[in-house]
């Protein structure tokens, strides 16, 4: 994947003549990788729905926040997402991720979506209690091994409305709904994080930038709510795709 | 140096039979890359001097606080260091920089030196008004481009005190001593960061921990300092080398 971006429109024009036509592969033989196993760069964002902001105590938010994840912190999809057993406060966060096809600095807001190549599907799942009590910055919660569930689906830019706006984005747990938004609903839409971004940081072909999570988080429910060993965690965006992970023990 | 790393004590082994008794190149006609231009991961420190959490208002440290720094944002000895257009808020941050050199997750203290290759010099320069001031993380403000000033120096662990502690840290600009300290005098020594680091993440050769800076960094000045264009910014440590960068404009 990462390859073909790097090849631009000539390397995704010939992945589309390859594709086309040929029969979809049996998903039941399939063992899932993230959808780009080794992004250079993958960039979350925090706070990014106005509920999910006010539900944080937060209000008006005058620019992204932008943290790091690490690229081996990913896992694909139908692979187990592990419990760490140093702390039980592992939560979802389903999120849209945006795959960037064209490098860039100081993009404006108006060139931006020129250079997505597609969307796919994230759980940015967080260790609350690292996260939010360990040190100063969310990063080292936000980035125990194999939280970062990316996939399976990678579709581009050209099959989905500008900016992936509008776009319906569920997280189930074990069936039951436990966010629902649009991606309307994104406070810095695509374009505009792209440029916000920019202004720092040159974003290069397989960077990823994850959008953002809606209101809904099982750490902001009253009471609080973690996955368990045995959970099914689902994230589905409409036109996009269903990222499904199970929950597991991390092993000893 | 990833290659180097990732063959463990036999590629450090053969690098030393190869390297004993060469003659010295002329370092007048060299240009310097990053000492590891492409770490998997760079894990910085915040906070990590006492006299630096104070000055930050930040009394107990209970565990480090981490955050990332992408591998696109580096720069080698020598080469400029870029004050944004887009702010004058640029700061140097000299710090040691541990490089792991065999790979592991759940690291005990007791353990975690056998983890380490070696050190270089660090220079964790910062954009402070996109630090503090856009968005709740420090991760934008710590990644502009050719922020992240490392090395020229790669001293082997064995070189050095266990742990690289006791290191006299000298951070000049222009020539004047704005931080001086010892990296005794880290709250989290290196063994305690990769332990704690580990909780969350599996180290790997050739990754790369950033481990915090003194006070005394121009932000923290009464008035504030910030670097300017033609300033020259040097970081030296003990027994490790001195890393020396210019700060020039970015180009428009």
């Amino acid at each position: 994947m990462l390859s073909l971006l790097r090849a631009g429109k000539d390397g995704m024009a010939n992945a589309a003549k390859l594709t086309a036509g040929s029969s979809a592969m049996d998903p039941a033989g399939l063992q899932y990788l993230p959808v780009i196993p080794d992004p250079p760069k993958i960039v979350c964002v925090g706070l990014n729905y106005q509920d999910h902001a006010e539900e944080n105590k937060l209000n008006k938010q005058e620019f992204p926040t932008f943290f790091g994840r690490f690229n081996s912190t990913l896992v694909g999809h139908q692979q187990p997402i592990p419990r760490p057993f140093l702390s039980d406060t592992l939560d979802y966060e389903g999120e849209m991720a945006v795959i960037i096809g064209k490098a860039g600095r100081h993009i404006s807001i108006a060139n931006a979506l020129e250079h997505v190549a597609g969307y796919s599907v994230f759980n940015d799942a967080s260790v609350r209690a690292y996260q939010m009590e360990k040190g100063q910055q969310w990063t080292l919660g936000k980035n125990f091994d194999n939280t970062g569930a990316f996939g399976p689906d990678f579709v581009t830019a050209d099959e989905l409305p500008p900016g992936g706006k509008g776009l319906r984005l569920t997280t189930r747990l074990n069936g039951q709904t436990m966010q629902s938004a649009t991606t309307a609903d994104l406070i810095f839409d695509v374009a505009t994080l792209i440029a916000c971004l920019t202004e720092a940081v040159r974003l290069e072909a397989g960077d990823v930038i994850v959008s953002g999570t809606p209101a809904g988080a099982g750490f902001f429910r009253k009471p609080k709510l973690f996955m368990q060993p045995g959970d099914v965690c689902e994230v589905e965006i409409e036109g996009i795709g269903l990222l499904r992970n199970t929950i597991i023990d991390e092993p000893r």
